[in-house]
């Protein structure tokens, strides 16, 4: 199966590097960009079958490392 | 109009960070993890109400800013 986490500042905390690529885009004479956020993608292959299953453990993966979860909220999908 | 950019390295670029997220997922307890590739996604408002005209602004984005087009591919979504 193929498991895909999006990773995300969570609405509140200053996304620095969301700031910069809208600044950037502004200056490249892209005006109508706003609210720029900035995330992480991890995809990857999960042994296994079992769809419930494998979105329990794709979560365990995501609160014990890939994402810090006093900042970060993540979207989790497996297909 | 929201649009949602996601950048990855291309299929034969190595991916350092995906390997180190493997190993560490395997070292959690986590075997059946294969393949993992990380990306970026960047999410941001657009003005405008013409789905294909800002899709076509998004892809100048990209190839002008968001995505270094020798080691990286890009999706577009427009909502």
């Amino acid at each position: 199966m193929r498991a895909r986490v999006q990773v995300f500042l969570k609405p509140g905390v200053l996304d620095v590097q969301g700031k910069a690529i809208e600044g950037a885009l502004h200056g490249l004479g892209f005006p109508g960009v706003d609210h720029v956020r900035v995330g992480k993608t991890i995809e990857f292959d999960l042994a296994g079958s079992d769809a419930a299953a494998a979105e329990d453990e794709v979560k365990a993966m995501c609160e014990r490392l890939l994402a810090n979860t006093v900042i970060e909220s993540y979207r989790v999908e497996v297909a």
